[in-house]
């Protein structure tokens, strides 16, 4: 049993995101056990309309979220399609926060930038009182989550194992050449803009940029949506720390015909 | 008034469902008093995504979720299409834990196990300072779950009632037979798997048991999602403490055409 | 750098609404962001379901909440189809409560009533470190609420400016005559309840009342929806603080072809 708790110690706060949606009582029921075994910390949603077993989705969620949390945060991501299977369950220490998630790519942008280490928790599963085969959200990774933020170290559950063993899918990083790049949306969110797996400062200045799609649209680069007359696509730096294409009050999405996952070259002469 | 909230005492936490959705303020409307009169307690959403009046699916998120939280919690239903009629507020006390809500049926679940007594509280709505016509919710029965919360008990508030005077919907438990069961469905998730009104143990043990569905399907007895080929249906004991029929990454509800509150009949052969 | 911040001193509770809706990340940042800065107050949804750039609905969401949090709680909007513009950031006091907004008529319904003054923030965008173009109710917005409920005072952030000078829409109150009233519609809720922009109180006593719309619809004025006949349309007293148009068990909206911001005629005889 996991019981590492000390009692009065300052808790660090914890972060969620999932694929669980919230008319089912899934999410309620993972904070009701985080709320038993850590109630000395404040849980965040970050949220659970990540898209049905969309890993890419979660991913960024995860990533572009982090940021704003304190620096000792847990954040414990589950879009888990292979529950019950053998995926390891990973514990990624990232500066000072702490990072927990199947390891079926959730953790993969998250790993690309900072001082990272991963340890192999899925003996966890042994540790906790009584399992699901089906809820491991609740089941197992909660009580993780509780331990880590009641001050539990992952190098106390289980073993280390290389950064690069973890799953790493394609859209972890954009392809960057001269005038060109091959990149992925990760996200397309409730106005339509569509979020790129294009780091913010991965192009240089956008003074005078002017971008092309393959389907021959001309994206501006532009501040902010306002720049934009109503109607007409451009390239910001977003607010989640990636690029997006977004239209002034309109969306994206639809005007483009772009979903999560879709792959897209952009062409640009400064 | 209802004021008997000691200063500094520690608090239960409180869980909340309802069928408001979260596009209204009606929830944050209930945290908001509930903030206001239980300053100590952490309050869960279980869920807000109940159908609208659907007693059943608020019935079995209160008993798959309660055994979740701490043992001195308050669990609070509300779902509630006779708000402004003369149906009754009740308290269910089971062991340490305190369940508030309507008389009708919402309760039904929760009090089939465990050591279960009654309190009808309908004069609270007269204990209360400002009660609206149609939000007992806010009104009415937060004020009540922040007071148990802050340590009050049902029994200063109104009088015991037998048990078995509550509302017990027919759904309430599940007619079990030799080699044949008539169920209902309590519940269809996110995913489309369908949560029967079976509780896990009721059936015995599962090695080998193929079932039937009146239409003719097969169900395979599974402890998992992933043993299932895709598309595959299956009957799993669910994370919820209840029997589900899954589909592996499909939708069992559009597949067998089920909906919350359809009865179903199995046939099983060990 | 904002960062007044008493540490150990008791916050003031955070009501938060917005339209970002909660599939994406956005109000988790947020949460992040308050819980960060202000890690003693307890942070309150009221609603993020506020349709996009619907600043009638939001500006009603914040009328009806404020009643039911702390006499000092700090009530954040952000529905803000101006980010990047000009436009000012508002911190609005009536009585002992604190409001904060873009000013774009989102706080024209609270200025109605009450011990009211305004102060124009806009300036704090520089004083807070890192400040993305698109997302100021993360950046900005939430910075100045949690300086404000540990316990900063707008008076030291920025001038004080007339009320009247804030944005004030048509809808900002109701055209009361004799037996008439022009009214708009601020809401229509999750059960299609058309909520009015007409204050409980402002039409006398209800009893026998009986009201016609311009569709030659009678509207009978009743206390409770369960009065009504099921399928019957009714005028009621709100438990949001205005009077609803109501269809008992089935949806205004849908049989009077009423949405958010429609204006409406009323007669009556008593």
């Amino acid at each position: 049993m996991l019981s590492v708790r000390k009692k009065g110690a300052a808790s660090r706060a914890i972060g969620l995101i999932s694929d669980f949606g919230l008319s089912d009582p899934y999410v309620g029921q993972m904070h009701a056990v985080l709320s038993r075994l850590a109630p000395g910390s404040r849980v965040v949603d970050i949220s659970h309309g990540v898209q049905p077993f969309n890993i890419t989705q979660g991913a960024f969620f995860l990533a572009s979220s982090a940021p704003h949390f304190t620096r000792d945060a847990v954040l414990l991501a589950v879009v888990d399609p292979g529950v019950g299977s053998n995926r390891r369950i990973i514990v990624l220490r990232r500066d000072e926060q702490l990072f927990v998630a199947p390891d079926n790519g959730l953790l993969g942008l998250v790993a690309e930038y900072g001082d990272v280490c991963a340890y192999d928790l899925s003996s966890a599963e042994n540790a906790v009182a009584e399992v699901s085969h089906t809820f491991h959200g609740r089941d197992v990774f909660s009580p993780v989550a509780a331990w880590l933020a009641c001050g539990g170290g992952p190098e106390n559950m289980g073993p280390q194992i290389p950064v690069s063993d973890l799953v790493r899918p394609a859209w972890s990083h954009a392809d960057v050449g001269r005038g060109c790049a091959r990149v992925h949306v990760l996200h397309v969110d409730h106005f339509g803009n569509c979020v790129l797996n294009l780091r913010v400062g991965e192009l240089g200045p956008l003074e005078g940029l002017r971008l092309r799609t393959p389907l021959g649209r001309e994206l501006r680069a532009v501040n902010t949506y306002s720049e934009l007359p109503q109607g007409t696509p451009g390239l910001l730096e977003g607010s989640q720390g990636f690029f997006e294409v977004a239209v002034n009050r309109g969306s994206a999405a639809r005007d483009f015909g772009l979903a999560i996952g879709d792959e897209l070259e952009l062409e640009w002469t400064p």
